[in-house]
């Protein structure tokens, strides 16, 4: 009887040593990208020996879309939000907003380098291709229930289709360049185009 | 008089040997990537020396700047349209699709390597930045000159960005899989929505 009562038991520290090297693996990709990220700089970051970090990831690969996955999930939760808890006034612009976090948050350049290493690597792209497709119907469905509006409607499904591609079209210029400004007013009368044309 | 008058003059046989080794450098961003790409690699794709590669692009960034430059070029002459020659009908979307073409081409592709390694390369950047925002304010030009309208009016000029946020967003969904007909239905939609809320 070595275990002291207040020791973390087994499963819960392995769940937190697997969290520590998604995290690390996120801040690795946003900090050094894909070329600069290594399993080996993984584990030192998260303070994880090699050997238990090759035991939950054999691969690069593996961890990171193991990692993109776990971020995913959690911006999955940011958007968790009650849809009667939005304001009625100016409720587009404040889904618009919400959603733009998904697209300037260390998650997205975490994405983005996996996606640009995956387009010149058939493995990897086979790992990510489905993942990427799920979340890309989860986000669009989210958006729908957000902003309240009835797909089969007029043109609405290519409406929010368009304000997704809009707002990654957003975070890919983001990452060169400070534009929160130029952002903003765009979302600004992306709302206002977007209250016109939904047909509600 | 060892110079027989069929030969290649020498400013001609230069201009030509920086052509392809510029080409040769596209070809490596789109096929392997910006971690793949090396001079080495370059300078045999493109038959060319070593020594001579290395006098015209002293290093990689040298190379992979300037052939981003020389794409971009090419991709402003494919937009060189005189506004008249456009259809009365259905005008907008035609423009859409012209545009279109600067995010579904190699040229793309390779300026995304270029920006994914610039953002973790402040060196890099330093040389991208410049030249990425005077595109930007080219491109934007091109697409107020051939949608003809007024930036000054309501909120045309938002518009327009967002048109072109939106193209880079497709482009950049593009990579991963091939969504031409998603991309095509939401451009007639977007078209659609230009026509009635641009302010002519």
């Amino acid at each position: 009887m070595t275990e002291s009562p207040t020791r973390t038991p087994q499963p819960e520290r392995t769940r937190l040593m697997r969290q520590r090297l998604l995290e690390a693996t996120v801040d690795s990709l946003v900090e050094v990208g894909w070329a600069g990220t290594s399993t080996t700089v993984v584990s030192q970051r998260a303070g994880v020996s090699r050997g238990a970090q090759l035991h939950h990831f054999p691969s690069k690969q593996d961890l990171v879309v193991a990692a993109v996955e776990y971020i995913a999930e959690r911006r999955r939760e940011e958007l968790a939000i009650d849809p009667d808890e939005l304001p009625e006034s100016g409720r587009t612009r404040v889904v618009l907003g919400l959603l733009s976090h998904l697209v300037t948050s260390p998650a997205f350049l975490a994405a983005l380098e996996l996606w640009v290493a995956a387009r010149t690597d058939p493995d990897l792209l086979e790992k990510v291709a489905p993942f990427e497709r799920r979340l890309g119907r989860e986000t669009h469905a989210r958006a729908v229930e957000l902003l309240e509006v009835d797909e089969s409607r007029g043109r609405n499904r290519q409406l929010v289709q368009a304000t997704l591609d809009l707002l990654r079209g957003l975070g890919l210029a983001a990452t060169l360049t400070d534009d929160s400004a130029r952002r903003a007013s765009i979302l600004d009368a992306w709302a206002d185009t977007l209250d016109r044309e939904l047909e509600r």
